[in-house]
């Protein structure tokens, strides 16, 4: 990612921060309370935490300073280090540095935990500590949930690798070399790194028809026998620079039950009419709903949303979801999935997921995720 | 894990409840937000509500019925679906279900976001909402970072199983059948499940001579190769029932600086010096610091904490840093890992971390990770 990228995006931020009469905001990445808007935003891949001031100073603070030479734009970074490891120290230290006047608002993460924002509260007792949803975080999130030429770029590539993977597993699978579902998704590991990917987005979900059954089979994968007769699982995505694509793809190997054969049919019935109802400007609630109800007019129930945006994060905006909490509106840029998934104690489960670039034209489906039939 | 181990941790948690007064404790385990105490009291495995009553019942509100079915141990579980996956609906059905008494006080999880927190206290304005520090969760970690017999015998496994690995590892390191991150990192993988883990606890981190100088290096394995001349760093754990290993070890390949030398000699001194002061009763934190010092008294500085305690997470309580916050003493029981390290940007980095089960009588290492000298 070019310098100017980031530079581009701060700014986006800074703007903001204007509007809204915010003096500095403060980003955290750590464990347990991820956050790639850091690296959106500066490259920093790790945990760090970012300051960004309304006179358009970014400060990063790197966990590992030596990560942060290789990989961060950012005008001043300090090591954690110099803070203890302390959010707390740090944010004073840092207000104090960029001599933010006493009374101005500075917004901290909206996933602050209700105790620690008390402590922040305390330790910025001359300041207005604001803690909100729709806030900062949130803006990030909407501006990353539109992609830019950049990332588009990105995930042209990503999409690329991922379908050669793709036919490659077909193959393998075609041919009896990929037997378990260790064979598998140990395959796709190594084939995403050679192939220049960070690695695996996720966790490879992996599941023969024995357990098919789960949403998400527990442990991911096993010694268990994949592709065996029935429906088989494969869930996973590649991470190019960051973004993630994600798939899924099912495997029916004859001999097939009649509910099984239906459940696959009616998953690929519901696949294309997400797809034909994906346009800019509509409610992704609306496609999300028709789903749902296409499966409940055919006595089924989808326990899972429809699909999710995909980007630095397997998780992030726009969500695609039936619950009447759901805002998203879809816009030419925004890249996300869709994935139909009907699931059965019995029968095993099925699911097909593919990720949408959505333009101004309409969807344009970027990875070639299928139901392969042995 | 028999159905008792899960009934005894409850009742535990059902006394302390009556101690504190608190009619109902809510737990929750959900994407960004892992809480596997609900593993812990329960055995279900991922994203769950679970809530406590005072009365001694215990209700399971899982994503996924199918895994619930085969894994929970709980007095109910009603389908997340039926609260349409809303936390917020959940809470308020269960706390009428259960007949909790106006007024009474509910416990929701400390980590809950203040915007968050906000909509608990309108959703539940009938009764006391409490988040806090110290409270419920924090007894659960507590509880868990003193492994009971059941926890024990399982580690046992878990590090004898990781040991075999240790041994190959460095049999394949010698010979040189493993010649880059990519193929040491899957050799892990393969291993781990065919010998009966879930997998790994947590990625695995193996970076050769020209990436060791990152704490934890980016990404976590790649292409290059691995345990050329110089120092190389392999950090890895295996997940048995749940419960991961984490171990690390630095393969020294000569020929080697006197740089890289030395690192290596504090690295070990540390490690002994490190052992030879755990014992019960004493706090972590003086043993992070004698370290801390150590390293100081020789010009050098560890950039992180000296050790953590694993469990159902790879980093968990009891705490070994040196900040003044550290207020963890050691008790027999806990399990936990101690690993000095020391990075360079032009020499690499080297890290020592075994796991320690603290006894009555003092330390006992449970896995056998070491400098490998090739």
């Amino acid at each position: 990612m070019n310098t100017q990228a980031y530079e581009k995006r701060r700014n986006y931020v800074y703007d903001w921060m204007a509007r809204e009469g915010i003096a500095l905001v403060m980003f955290e990445d750590t464990e347990g309370r991820r956050d790639p808007s850091i690296r959106y935003l500066t490259g920093q891949p790790g945990d760090a935490l970012l300051f960004l001031s309304v006179d358009r100073e970014a400060v990063l603070v790197p966990w590992d300073i030596n990560m942060a030479s290789s990989y961060a734009q950012a005008d001043k970074i300090i090591p954690y280090t110099e803070f203890e490891r302390h959010p707390l120290r740090a944010i004073k230290a840092i207000t104090s540095g960029l001599q933010i006047p006493y009374g101005s608002r500075i917004e901290i993460p909206p996933v602050t935990a209700y105790p620690q924002f008390l402590r922040f509260i305390e330790a910025l007792q001359d300041y207005d500590v604001v803690c909100r949803e729709g806030g900062a975080a949130e803006e990030v999130q909407h501006l990353r949930a539109i992609k830019d030429e950049e990332e588009i770029a990105l995930y042209r590539e990503a999409a690329r690798i991922t379908n050669h993977l793709i036919d490659l597993l077909e193959t393998k699978l075609k041919e009896g070399s990929l037997r378990t579902e260790i064979e598998v998704a140990l395959f796709i590991e190594a084939e995403a790194r050679r192939a220049g990917c960070e690695g695996t987005g996720f966790e490879t979900l992996a599941a023969g028809p024995r357990r098919s059954w789960g949403i998400h089979a527990f442990p991911t994968f096993t010694a268990e026998a994949f592709a065996e007769p029935g429906l088989s699982i494969l869930d996973f995505g590649l991470s190019y620079q960051g973004y993630t694509t994600d798939v899924t793809l099912t495997i029916a190997r004859e001999p097939l039950s009649p509910s099984q054969k239906r459940m696959l049919s009616l998953v690929e019935k519901a696949y294309n009419l997400a797809l034909s109802l994906i346009k800019p400007g509509v409610e992704s609630r609306l496609v999300a709903l028709a789903v749902d109800n296409f499966f409940e007019k055919n006595k089924k129930l989808m326990p899972h949303a429809l699909g999710h945006g995909i980007g630095l994060e397997a998780h992030e905006g726009p969500a695609l979801r039936s619950r009447a909490d759901n805002e998203w509106v879809l816009h030419p840029g925004m890249i996300f999935t869709i994935e139909p998934g009907l699931y059965d104690p019995k029968q095993g489960g099925c699911r097909l997921e593919n990720d949408i670039l959505l333009t101004e034209q309409g969807p344009e489906v970027l990875t070639t995720a299928r139901i392969i039939y042995l």
